[in-house]
């Protein structure tokens, strides 16, 4: 069997549709989870270290499989979704599945942007951010208005790692932004459908078991 | 047979990678060119038209499949190279393609700022530029290396569309720089693998004809 190791901070970011689609695919993985410290150690040795695992570049989530190492986030959750069977069926299904993948990456680029910001840019970031947030949004709303009538899956009949990214870009940033700027993202944007999505996501059991556990493992730290 | 057409703008940027993986893979498709007026008249309509062909984000290459439209350049690219049959065998070679496609994402995103940048910004844009390369490509020099003794194709034994990206680029951005700035980018970095792929690449058949076509069809505008 294929040794996974996936290796990213401790929290979602980058990481968590990655981990989300391992868990609802049923595939083993180690979720290792690096501080900023040991992240640094990794690094140089990464940089030092041309000639093993030449396929690092500085920057996580890595995935290892069977020892070798594989960067870049969307190679590795494109590389999750298929190994758990999330990729779709037809080359259309696929293409539209990657597409909602790549505008995810860019959802997610921006509100790391955000999170990073320097205290005296925070305003002028968030105010972009929601620009880009409420275009591209809005633009899933509509695909998902389209796809059955709203109540299903984004793309296809079955749920996609397109679904699981929906999921987990509104999930985190919402939290993130309720604790930052006191205020839900939800309340500035009509999207009703993909908030539907997102909870029907949260309700598939191997999900809801995932978070259940999370929670008492901090529960108990 | 499906029908494809690919849209974009009379240039190279995020289209040629796309163009040439059908161009080898022998898949045909319609190759639309616009101008920026034309771009614009099309976009206006995509956001006020919501209703159809809902995959649309309002930015280029787009590709009509059958009529359904999907953008993303990436979600693209790697449609491109599937159809092709250049995105590699066993999961972890398709990864592999994958982490590279992204990284020339990422490589083309910064060019692209610096040809957008102001005049004013230019010197210090092209300097962050220089430094993202040197980085990038420095890791895919290794990856090379590692490759069969470096004189081969950069993933696997076959040419994939991680060759051709690594190609599109050094093409592009060297002869657009060269024009810019009157030095290659090749200059400044130690490659001579990369650089020895690109020049395989381009004696493949199929895209020696593209472009001995393409400079025909200049001749003669």
């Amino acid at each position: 069997m294929t040794k996974l190791k996936l290796t990213y901070f401790d929290g979602p970011g980058r990481a968590e549709a990655i981990r989300l689609c391992f868990v609802v695919g049923g595939v083993e993985f180690e979720d290792e989870r690096v501080n900023k410290e040991q992240w640094g150690a990794m690094k140089t040795a990464a940089l030092e270290n041309e000639k093993r695992n030449i396929c690092q570049m500085p920057f996580l989530p890595w995935l290892e499989v069977d020892g070798v190492v594989i960067s870049q986030s969307l190679a590795i959750l494109r590389y999750a979704a298929a190994t758990a069977g999330l990729d779709g069926k037809a080359p259309l299904e696929k293409a539209k599945i990657d597409m909602v993948l790549s505008t995810f990456q860019e959802l997610l680029e921006i509100t790391v942007k955000y999170v990073l910001a320097e205290e005296s840019d925070k305003e002028q970031v968030l105010e972009k951010a929601k620009e880009v947030w409420k275009k591209m949004l809005t633009k899933l709303e509509s695909m998902m208005k389209e796809s059955n009538g709203g109540g299903k899956w984004l793309i296809g009949n079955d749920m996609s790692a397109a679904d699981i990214v929906i999921f987990s870009f509104l999930k985190q940033t919402d939290a993130r932004l309720s604790s930052m700027v006191s205020k839900s993202i939800y309340d500035d944007l009509d999207i009703p459908c993909l908030k539907g999505l997102a909870e029907r996501v949260g309700q598939v059991e191997k999900i809801k078991e995932y978070y259940d556990k999370q929670a008492e493992q901090s529960t108990k730290s």
